[in-house]
């Protein structure tokens, strides 16, 4: 009460924003199904009838998973063909493809980013349909475009993404839900299933022990589970800075794999279903190269790794798992981080909206 | 000439058939364009005709990085909107896409890998235009495509892919050109550039010293010159198993900058055109935070890093110059290979065909 400090000790904590917003993922989601879905049906619906044949998605850094995602969903779910976009052909070469039928879907948490605002304006131009995907409605990009989905996370303040990435992919969701006229239900599992893996934050600091003093990390997957292979590394190198190479599993047998050994730990995101029955002769050859091979997925196959996260997999469809499966990895780049003496909030040489053209 | 050795010296000498493949590109340039252009040029007159609106890529490992240097071809050159497939969602998902109108490429060396072959015959079905890009005529994914383009690069044997490379990045460039009716002259250039490049071995050993203990490496450009970022980064990982990172000018800004700093060597790629000026915010925030700033690129470029190795970029087109950039990237990837007393032919658990489904 009379203490001469003047904050509260939870402001020299590491990472707290980070912690906070990380724990704050079931509520955004429950909001997102509640609140949010109606509108986002409706927006599907909009672009569905206008019937575009090709869709292109258009991001950075962890909104770029999240397209990816988006870009699974769409060429299973939809059969659309569909591509992510570079953005350099617009903005830096001036490229002016004929986008007629093309739905171009740009994903970011700010809307502010002035390449994403000039290519989904130059798309409008080229006769695109155009949605944006963001966290802020009243940003450029949502103004520029066309359609709009808010994905209604709340303020982030910690630089790494955390609660935006899950509800970016939760929105896309159901978005193409409703661009097929599905309803979207296998995802009302989600909140309380997140919830339950947040509450297990004993079992991240024992994984996170074993990545204290690593120099470098290999995550992989395949089909659904990529886009979370690619997150997780993200996330781990701009928190922690542990270079976290991240590979589809069947490019890792193109050429890195000779870079994995006992001493390269290798995290694998199997998903339960046909993306982890696909991974299964990428995690024979890690386990015969004698790998130190931690695994996120189910019960079993968490079970048959050096170590693992067992996700609650039984009843979840495929397609949703990656929203579940991105939080112990969230979980492990804050405790990772922290173990080794750095402030998850602050990467050094970061800004929440960056300023590429 | 009464030695006991069984083998002549040569034998002996570890990543000589890399080294041999990488001498042999000039050669493979100037086959492809004077045996080898006219029959692209007849093939892309042929495609050309069907009218594409949108074109799908197919690859994977050092063919996934020439697919995406076309990417830029088809979408700056020619104004279609393109993308890179996502294999699984064929082979492990089912995906049925419509695929009217749209052109499928499928790049490969050896034309033998199973999941390339199934996903341009699913393609086909689909109602694309199928053409495979590939080192082996008789190759299972030259005959399932309904067209065939030969990079005449000859038997590769080393693992690490050189020459073919090249040979698939010239072969795209010629066929992008022959669709918008072009001649390709701006490649006339290439073989007796490169000829000078690679005699330049001294300067490359003298860069290969820098890098003899690197235990990570972050390679970056923009544009055009992004896919000889993303080779340069395999071929390093495959031969000499350093940890390297590769990310587009824009993107390292989103995250992975945080990694960089005086201990993480940085190798930039700076085109010399409209790439390699929007890369320049890039450089100045590297050059800002003390990174070690390796640029290949023009005279200029690399004269104001902290050490460079300069292309011949004057009168060269920017489309071309990724046959140029790749080239002592190559040398180096060898060279440091063979400092750190490995075998750049025989990188651990690789094969040469990768019999992913």
């Amino acid at each position: 009460m009379s203490s001469v400090r003047s904050e509260p000790p939870s402001a020299q904590q590491p990472g707290r924003y980070m912690a906070a917003e990380t724990a704050e993922q079931p509520t955004v989601l429950r909001r997102l199904l509640d609140e949010g879905a109606p509108r986002i049906r409706e927006v599907a619906r909009q672009v569905a009838a206008r019937a575009p044949r090709f869709v292109l998605l258009t991001a950075r850094g962890t909104s770029d998973n999240a397209a990816l995602y988006a870009k699974y969903l769409i060429e299973v779910g939809l059969g659309k063909p569909c591509g992510l976009t570079s953005m350099s052909t617009t903005t830096a070469y001036g490229a002016e493809p004929d986008l007629r039928d093309v739905l171009v879907v740009s994903v970011s948490q700010s809307g502010g980013s002035p390449d994403l605002v000039a290519s989904a304006r130059a798309a409008a131009e080229a006769g695109a349909t155009t949605l944006a995907v963001t966290n802020n409605a009243g940003s450029p990009l949502a103004q520029v475009c066309e359609f709009h989905i808010d994905v209604l996370a709340g303020p982030e303040k910690a630089l790494p993404a955390t609660k935006t990435y899950t509800a970016e992919l939760l929105a896309l969701y159901l978005f193409v839900e409703g661009m097929r006229g599905g309803d979207g239900s296998a995802a009302r599992v989600l909140p309380d299933l997140a919830d339950g893996i947040l509450a297990r934050r004993d079992e991240v600091t024992v994984l996170a022990g074993r990545y204290r003093f690593a120099e470098r990390m290999v995550l992989t997957s395949r089909g659904f589970g990529y886009p979370t292979a690619k997150e997780a590394a993200l996330k781990l190198m701009e928190t922690s800075y542990i270079p976290a190479l991240s590979y589809s599993g069947a490019d890792l047998l193109h050429g890195p794999l000779a870079m994995v050994d006992n001493i390269s730990p290798v995290i694998a995101i199997v998903p339960d279903g046909k993306g982890g029955q696909a991974l299964q002769p990428v995690l024979e050859r890690l386990r015969g190269r004698g790998a130190d091979l931690v695994v996120v997925g189910s019960r079993a196959e968490a079970a048959a790794a050096s170590a693992g996260f067992a996700l609650p997999t039984e009843g979840v469809a495929e397609e949703v798992q990656p929203v579940l499966e991105i939080l112990p990895l969230q979980m492990l780049a804050h405790a990772v981080t922290v173990a080794r003496g750095q402030d998850p909030d602050a990467p050094r040489a970061l800004a929440k909206i960056t300023e590429t053209r």
